[in-house]
Order: C-alpha cells, then structure tokens, then sequence
C-alpha cells in the first residue's frame, strides 16, 4: 500500500481466496488465472503463495457458491487445501498503481515504453499499418490468433490500450473521447464494444479495434509485478508462471 | 403475447428503440444487431419497423446517456429519424415462447429438430467427434471462425446448446447439472466460463466447449421467426437481414 502509494479500496475483490494470513510464505507466483495447472506448478516449486489478477472460483468476486454442486470448484478447493496454498488476488490494487502494473507491463512487452503515459491510455507510436500493428502485438505479447474490426491496410498511430475487461462504457468512453486510430482491447462484450465500433465504421469513421484475448492481454503485466516486487521482498524467490490462452482457434 | 402464452416481463428490455408505436407499418425486418447495414438496407426495402434481438445502443438496456458525446449513437439516432424507422427490441419475450425462438430456429439451422427439446437445452446427436461437430456447425450455421477448448478428436453426443450470451452463472450451471459432451454458446467471459472448462479439463474432466460468436449463434433464431410470425400478419412483408459476424480473425 505505501508503495505503492494507495489509500484502501472498498469493497475490493483482492481479498483471500484460500490459505490463511499466518502462514509462513515459502515463494510467491504471480500469474492471471491460477488455473490447475499453476497450482501444480507452484507445488513443484515449493512456492506456496500465488499473487492471481483474476478470479479463481470463475466469478468476479470469487462467490463459491454462485453455481450449486460445482464439483471442478470443490475439487480445486481440495487441492488447494491439501497443498496449503494461498491465493491473493491483486486486481483492483494492481490497477491503482502508478503507473498501472499491467499497462505499463503491457507497453513494456510490446517495446512501447518510450511512447507510455501513466496518465494516459494513449500512446502514439511510429506510424504503422493495422496488420503490421497486429503482427508486431502477437509477436512481442505472444499471441497466436486474435480478432480485429477494420481494414488492414489502414494507418495506426494513435493507440488506445485497454488491455483485459475494461467493460463496454468504459471501452466506448476510451474510444469516443480519445478518438485513437486503433482501440487495443483484452476482452469486448460483442454486444457493446465491437457494434459500437462496427457501426463507426459503417458511418465511415475510421477507428479499428483489435481484441487480444483477455488472459494473454494482461499476463505482460503480472509477469513485470515481480521485477515490481522482487527488490521489496528480496528474502523470497518471485517467479511468473503464464497461465496461458485457453482456447484453441479452428 | 397471446400467440406465445406469455405473461408481461417486468423491467423489460423489449421496448420501442426509436420511432412511436402509432406509426403505419410499411414493412418488417427482423435481424440480430440493428446496424447502420441493416437500417440502410430496411430504408432500400420499405420497410419501415426492425425487430431486434440485441441492443440498438451498445448497452444492455439501450441508455442512450451512458457515454456522454456518443457521435456514433447521435448519427445512428438521427438516420432513424431521417427515415422514420422503430426499432423494437425482441429479446426477453423471444426467449420466453415455447420453443424458445432462438433455440428452435438455432436448432432447426443446425438440421438437429429430430433431437431437439422445448424442455432442455441438451440435445443427445448421432455421436461425432468434437472436429466434425465444429465443422457441422460452421458449415450449417454459417460460420468462418470459432473458438474451442477441447481435444478435436474426442467424441460428443451430448450437447447443451446455449446460443447467446446467457452469463457465466447460468452456462457453468447448465454444465455442472447437465454434464454435456460439449457446452455450445454464443459468447462467453472469459474470466468465467471459459476458465472453468479449462479447470474441468485440467482435473481430468472431458468436457468441451465451443464458442460460436454472438451475433452467428442466435441469427438462425431472428431468421425462423420470420416465418413464425408471417402466417399471423399475413399484410405485411416480413423479411430477415442477417447482421453478420463483426470480426476479422487473424
């Protein structure tokens, strides 16, 4: 908190998720979604303390019993509990940083940081096309397929990067009021931002959107958090297991 | 209402987007997402009244203020004017017949009626293997691209189809109680259903998901209700306008 100079936030989601306050911290994983598989892996490490962006129960704010008889939730309740693992989320904290762990992870994977502004969401960057901007952003966050609305021969300059689930209002707010060539988002509501920007383009407006896919679009932001946190804490090892993009494209 | 056996919705988000209920039908459109295409091609045609299932105004329940300086919702605003055209919404109501509007004509498009429940969302198909059940869909349905998580050579016979955005809550839901081969939707948050089908599976689970698009999922829908409801307003021309996948995938 004092580092990161931050007042209390209420009703924050970046609470416990398992394990308890007391126990004695072996090593510390940062990662997006702490999936089975990152569990496994800090076991392995002997690292009983993972530091999640998002949620660990499949709902924003973790309630275990938002569906009745979730027996994959138990079974990770389980396994948690065998291994004595904690899970902390840092959400809600993690975006009040400044500047904000993830964007500025974000900018700092995609080689943008001379073009970054804690203040703002916008950067401008050598002119380049939307496919070339498309090609550069799988390149350098690791992306293997995404999904656009625009037409890749158009300039880029001016980018808005809102990576993970800004939410429609805020996606639409970004985009109507900075008016960038190019609105970079993790995760859209197809109802919300991907119609407002295909109806701005059908009334000739020229703003694109690029949808990275949420996980792989915040992921360059806990993997910087250890470099964040490391020197803090120098006594326990830090690592960053990618929790990784889910799907497969077909 | 009467047709349907339908009871008023409270806080309905079925409502009158644009124009005034008094106005003489020219002419009826139905359609997924009222874009600036559909509103264009509705104007060619003569006709006069779109019905929608999904917002006009990129939110949920269509507040116009939600984004203040909103251009792209004040030009669409004044293209309605211009042309005198009502947007009414047919999203809760479309749900609640018996059979479910979007679910039967989902159904019927993807030549499963034989298998098909009113009752359910599961339909138990010939079994194939997850690939040719991709492709079944994409070739019937219509569609380029889709997102899968899953093995393509596992077997499915049981499949919970959830056209649509039906919300974390209700997809985990119907996959936890049913226990589908495959979980079919519209649209998912990625955060949510999609991170638990990717635990399901890490825990040893079988499970699949597909995720088909919003807009592709539930057009079949918008299309079989052109030929439900023609019979009961014989005067009027009634004609489907397919909105369309909004994304390029790259």
């Amino acid at each position: 908190m004092k580092e990161g100079a931050l007042a209390p936030i209420k009703n924050t989601v970046d609470t416990l998720k398992s394990g308890n306050a007391n126990q004695p911290v072996t090593g510390i994983i940062t990662t997006m979604f702490p999936t089975i598989t990152v569990i496994e892996e800090a076991v392995k490490r002997n690292a009983n303390f993972i530091i999640a962006h998002e949620p660990s129960f499949y709902n924003h704010r973790d309630d275990v019993n938002l569906v009745k008889n979730n027996t994959v939730l138990a079974r990770k309740l389980q396994l948690l509990e065998k291994h004595k693992i904690a899970i902390w989320r840092f959400h809600d904290y993690c975006h009040s940083i400044n500047p904000d762990i993830i964007s500025y992870g974000v900018a700092r994977k995609a080689e943008w940081l001379p073009y970054y502004k804690a203040e703002s969401p916008v950067l401008t960057i050598p002119k380049v096309s939307l496919k070339q901007l498309v090609q550069h952003l799988k390149t350098t966050l690791g992306i293997s397929n995404l999904r656009i609305i625009g037409d890749p021969e158009q300039w880029c300059e001016r980018i808005a990067l809102l990576p993970g689930a800004a939410g429609g209002q805020f996606q639409i707010n970004a985009a109507s009021s900075e008016k960038p060539d190019v609105l970079v988002d993790g995760e859209v509501s197809e109802w919300e931002t991907a119609e407002y920007v295909r109806d701005l383009r059908l009334l000739g407006g020229n703003m694109a959107l690029i949808v990275l896919g949420h996980a792989v679009s915040e992921e360059p932001g806990m993997e910087w958090f250890v470099e964040w946190l490391q020197p803090k804490l120098p006594a326990v090892k830090i690592t960053h297991i990618a929790s990784g993009n889910p799907f497969t494209w077909m």
